[in-house]
């Protein structure tokens, strides 16, 4: 049962600013208006009014003028809810902001909820849940990788993607339920070869989806890299200088940096996500040893690892670290970072310059404190995720909630071809065919609950 | 010569949000945006549109998408700036927000210098100089009071006092001219007495506007309270329970509050300015010393005293106080607010009754630590000033440069009045009455300069 309330909001960003814009959706939203609205014009009247049209004049109360106001005026269903809308532009005092509001809350309308336009455009049809989540996405996007991937998502791409695997998947299932009516009489109408084909491929792609997200994580929510080195090296001197600003603590006493500080900046042009982590050195001091626990764990999260060690250390220090490093690594991108390197000992700046790299191993000399060739670890750390290569057609996922359907929708998948390989009958291969349909059709909300739907437009903000 | 580039600037408050508001304005305004925008109806071109009309569609940077937008498009001279207005409404991330700018100017537009929209809007003769300042103001205004005067202003309430005013004194200064014409012959055409009334009446007005800065200046900046008392009465407990956070130390030690702390708090609707002074006892702390010379000065600034005094305290100490205050006294309202009433002496609370009170002179009895009867104190200054009598149409200036400019026109008209009074010639007379003239045609801005006109624009904020 829709919820067939007027609902308004303010649709801009916080806070005083030269104009504000106020939003209304809704069967009223234009009798709403229209109930406040003057118009020099005489006998204007909003509902007589076109759509896509905009018109200026006063928002009243009463005798008294709140401000001079455009509105804009859209009709379902050709707006962003489907639904009748109405934008009032207003100057962008948080006060006059306020008073519309409750002006128009006193007229008959109440506040939007989080999400609650979104939802309302998914409700009717305007767009699907991914479409919807893309928006959010959008929103939030501070990186050219990220508006990229959240507006190819809202535009629909990929939801056709997924649209597309449904349609074949249930063209499997056809075939499947042709052979099971016939059951009895043991044909088997769909080729099992070419059943199996198409299932690999089905499989193929979800799962080239499903990987996608770990590039999607890191356009998302930026390249995690984690700061790590014994302490006294350099590695909050190293963070500052990078995020241009003292948000660490940086002092020449052992241990000082106790916690996981984590930070996600834009660096020319790239999200990264910095954990600038504990000192890895013995200690006894448990606070920090709890902090340098926290260090190594954060390192199977980074897929940058930027190890920073001291040119002023004598070289066997250094390679015993880096040999120690090297151990933990799954495969992450290693920078070996080598600091303070206008102070350094040649003996050192020579053996690492000799240091033979393994594959996806770098090796930069800088110096922090001096914010000298900087650049070459920005860039280092840009090339290890190609951002730039992603085309306008790809589709990434990006969404935690989408790699999790696509991860259940590939071991349905799997468990369709270890079916087969087993010469299961048609029917258990399409119960597992019909949960894939079922985790697929999650992600762009064909299927989809109150509960789920609660919990993604929860999410945004008021106004979207 | 005018300024003829097309101009772009963010039109919502900075920051990310639901949607955000790039605004152009000039005569490319719409070609540049044609440039850019894709529209999903073939063949649609913007500049073919009619104005007052909303356009949805893609922005576009070569091949990748930036955005899907509305553009809504105004048309000179009906537009805010009487130019050609396109207003873009993009989804309000800072990235695509900064993005899109990028664009705009990659495509001829320039970014707007603070208050150039409405800088535009006075030279092309959509508003005069008064409205447009009241353009930032209503935009800052934080109470009911401030918008209601605000939005007069911008509507042209002020305008057309100083209009009638400046009619008047054409209608004078043709009198004496023409009288000035036929001076050899010396013949007095105009009416001396009816001359001298003419002028008593417009200096009349004018010394009322003049006069209503007080009020205006208590609208637009709050209504300015000084807290004074002894130490240790509990004047920042009592500013923090208004202020309803901790914002002054508070401490037991005599003489914590070393400095003036300025505090401008919406308290129910109203906006009060709080001076909160080092305590007023005798001292030899140098620095305390400095503090106290400056909470005398306040008194004078503040059109209300928040005398507080503590009823633990000996009858004689407290009236000794008061006393003392009411000497430095000019025409402030005096609160005499007596704190500490659930801890206070019977005798000292009955004599405070029984005291009597002068004129302007109110006394409450409240515990600032237990937040007790603090809606009496509020209610008292709010009275003050009686905010809530002013009427939609009262004219109240609240801007220092018009209040400086009718001092100066008043002392023009006294000059006139005092020429009368010496039987000066009309000669003499008209001098000053265009003297006077030239006053308040600064306010409107029919005279004005580039260098006022820039020290007013500065001021306001990019966008608007």
């Amino acid at each position: 049962m829709p919820d067939q309330s007027t609902i308004c909001a303010i649709a801009t960003s916080p806070g005083a600013g030269p104009i504000a814009v106020i939003r209304l959706s809704g069967e009223k939203a234009i009798k709403i208006t229209e109930d406040i609205f003057h118009s020099p014009v005489s006998n204007k009247r909003l509902s007589n009014e076109k759509a896509n049209t905009i018109h200026y004049g006063t928002l009243c109360e009463g005798p008294e003028i709140i401000d001079e106001v455009l509105v804009s005026l859209f009709r379902a269903p050709h707006s962003f809810t489907g639904e009748d809308v109405v934008e009032i532009s207003c100057h962008g005092s948080v006060y006059i902001q306020q008073r519309i509001l409750q002006l128009l809350i006193s007229k008959g309308a109440r506040m939007a909820r989080p999400g609650e336009y979104t939802q309302r455009a998914f409700m009717n049809g305007k767009m699907d849940l991914s479409q919807a989540e893309a928006v959010a996405d959008l929103i939030a996007s501070t990186t050219r990788a990220s508006q990229k991937v959240a507006i190819n998502q809202m535009r629909g791409g990929f939801s056709s993607e997924i649209a597309r695997l449904r349609g074949k998947l249930l063209h499997f299932i056809a075939l499947v339920e042709l052979e099971l009516d016939f059951s009895e009489e043991d044909v088997e109408f769909a080729d099992r070869s070419a059943l199996r084909k198409l299932v690999d491929q089905i499989a193929e792609v979800v799962s080239k989806l499903k990987d996608s997200y770990r590039l999607g994580n890191v356009i998302k929510n930026g390249i995690p890299v984690a700061i790590i080195g014994e302490t006294n090296v350099g590695k909050s001197t190293l963070l500052n200088a990078l995020l241009n600003e003292e948000r660490a603590i940086v002092s020449d006493v052992h241990g000082t940096t106790r916690d996981v500080i984590e930070d996600v900046v834009n660096i020319q042009g790239t999200a990264f996500r910095f954990f600038d982590t504990a000192g890895l050195r013995d200690t006894v001091d448990t606070i920090e040893s709890m902090g340098i626990e926290r260090s190594y764990g954060k390192l199977k999260e980074a897929s940058v690892i930027l190890l920073v060690v001291d040119t002023t250390n004598l070289l066997p220090v250094i390679t015993g670290r880096i040999d120690k490093i090297r151990e933990l690594l799954t495969d992450q991108h290693l920078i070996i970072t080598a600091n303070k390197v206008d102070i350094g000992l040649k003996e050192t700046i020579e053996g690492l310059k000799a240091l033979p790299l393994q594959q996806d191993e770098h090796l930069v000399f800088l110096s922090a404190k001096r914010k000298e060739h900087l650049d070459k670890l920005i860039s280092r750390m840009q090339e290890t995720v190609a951002l730039d290569q992603i085309g306008e057609e790809d589709t990434i996922v990006t969404n935690l909630r989408h790699f999790e359907a696509l991860t259940r929708a590939l071991e349905s998948l799997q468990r369709v071809q270890a079916g087969m390989d087993q010469q299961l009958s048609g029917e258990f291969l399409a119960q597992d065919i019909r949960e894939c349909l079922q985790y697929l059709g999650e992600i762009t909300g064909e299927i989809s609950s109150d509960e789920i739907l609660g919990h993604i437009f929860r999410h945004f903000c008021i106004g979207k």
